[in-house]
């Protein structure tokens, strides 16, 4: 079940995006510069597998974070808040390079894995290279709260995942694991983006704590869409083979919450069916339909998005309060297009 | 052909360790009762895999270079120094965790490896967890020098371990290429180990240079014995399976050293035969032997083994001196047996 290939791509049909992304237009120029300027930073062994790597571009959430965290209308990115940026994008490029291990997958960002192009080996040392770099990097800033707080999020992410490798295809797996999960190997870094984005722009402690709370409640919507994506949309539109994680038995939150609602019958006659391979998606989907399954997720979804905006309320002074809404917002309008698309 | 599982086990026979190890045994146990307190500052999810990892309990070469090149008779061990040790201790573990999954090594140190036990995943993500954990020990420290280094020695590892991957098997594989991959998979480690070790003891900038040196050297005779005994030593005596190198067609110093010596035909016809795997381990030997390749590589062995020990002779009044040369005159002597080995 887990060892045939994976089409993973996470460049989702992101409507918005663009305007969003808008007033970011310099400061990820200076974050693309550096990045490509890294590549001579690393051994010439390395240096061809990390300029392939880096061409995988992803949508550049965590560093929209850091420079909307920071945000000070009318005043220069500083060089400190552009290498966090890169420090953050690597840690989750390097990430990347070993879930495409674990996933066995084949293409993201519409070009081949180094798992695909180079094999395990080279996945698991280019992601080790990785890694070590943006260390290399968070070690070169006087204070040693970047070199901690990343080194410690790396190890928050890796127990994510592990709890999910081991668990989440058992019967035992429960919504509090999948929190926890989701909390681990995603919030992780959306919150370390806006906390130490918001660090390094000189805010107050209480500003850093809330934008802390609101990274962290972006990351875990960003996931819960992520993986309603994989039951309600189309392969055409998303570029990923569909339902994989339902296929491969990995229980996100429809099925946990329709596990829930299923008498004690039901429930045994669903996991059966789930372990023998009997349920299609489609069956599947019908179910959360008739047990409102979807509109709980949704319920669920809108309630974390609420959670995002309260963390920063107080601050809707700021530069920055406007342009992180608009993030929440970006967020909050994929999810209403999934909810829409659920209910046709 | 690189598919096969492998038994690696690197304890290695090596006799006299003990009386080198006899000076360390209070810095050893604080060492072991460190790396112990450290699983429960990991995530839950990791605590069980971090604490059977940890049985892989290696030889301690690593801790004990950081040791003695810091070594001040009747001083307390700093815990600076204990932690120092746990760093690269932890480091090299996930580097062994990680290389379990290139080789597909299915016993280390006497115990199932994570790879083999709980399979590739579960192994890329401990040790990125052990990395990573390594790294927020460094980032405790004030300067940012440890953490700096480490994280530098770990891409460095890597960069060594990919060119190794890549290209070791290649007719074009150089002796010059051999070396920067003994030297950054292996010395690289080693260095920092005396390096950083001298320089938390408080000694000057030329002491600290010279015992850099001094472990660097140290590194490559380590990673040419340990080449070595994979063509000379039995399987009994190693518990390795014998000439994993040479069967998977990684070259390593004798192999680079007999093609230097073939005549042009002579050379064609052996790198054919290899390939071919028409070569049987004894005809290796054989050939080795008839062309004086193992003489050559015992040479090139004491030479290194020289420049070691004048690497720190300007500082044979510290009281580190004697005990550095005895882990030097301990690696000589392993090397001494297997050249007696070699001629038998």
């Amino acid at each position: 079940m887990h060892t045939r290939s994976q089409q993973v791509d996470q460049d989702r049909r992101f409507v918005g995006l663009e305007a969003v992304f808008k007033p970011l237009a310099q400061p990820l120029k200076l974050l693309n510069d550096f990045l490509s300027a890294q590549i001579n930073f690393f051994e010439p062994e390395l240096q061809d597998l990390v300029r392939y790597s880096l061409e995988h571009k992803g949508k550049r959430i965590r560093p929209m974070l850091v420079f909307y965290s920071a945000w000070k209308d009318e005043q220069e990115i500083s060089e400190d808040l552009v290498k966090l940026a890169a420090i953050i994008e690597l840690t989750h490029l390097a990430t990347l390079v070993h879930d495409d291990i674990l996933d066995e997958a084949i293409i993201r960002h519409n070009i081949p894995t180094i798992f695909n192009g180079y094999g395990p080996k080279i996945a698991v040392l280019l992601g080790d290279a990785l890694f070590a770099h943006a260390l290399v990097l968070a070690a070169e800033f006087e204070s040693q709260e970047i070199s901690l707080t990343i080194a410690q999020s790396i190890r928050r992410v890796c127990a994510g995942e592990i709890k999910q490798t081991f668990h989440s295809s058992k019967d035992t797996y429960s919504l509090e694991d999948y929190y926890r999960v989701v909390d681990l190997k995603t919030a992780e870094l959306f919150y370390v983006s806006c906390l130490l984005g918001a660090r390094l722009g000189g805010f107050s402690e209480d500003y850093v704590n809330a934008v802390g709370f609101f990274g962290r409640d972006l990351g875990i919507v960003y996931q819960l869409y992520d993986d309603l994506v994989d039951v309600i949309e189309s392969e055409k539109h998303t570029g990923k083979t569909l339902g994989t994680d339902f296929s491969s038995g990995k229980r996100t939150l429809p099925t946990l919450r329709l596990i829930d609602k299923l008498s004690f019958q039901d429930r045994a006659k669903f996991l059966k069916d789930v372990k023998a391979d009997e349920i299609s998606l489609e069956d599947f989907k019908s179910m959360l339909t008739h047990h409102d399954v979807f509109s709980d997720v949704f319920d669920i979804l809108s309630k974390r998005i609420e959670s995002a905006g309260l963390s920063i309320a107080n601050y809707n002074k700021l530069p920055s309060f406007s342009h992180l809404m608009k993030v929440r917002d970006l967020l909050s309008s994929q999810v209403k297009r999934l909810q829409d698309l659920s209910a046709a």
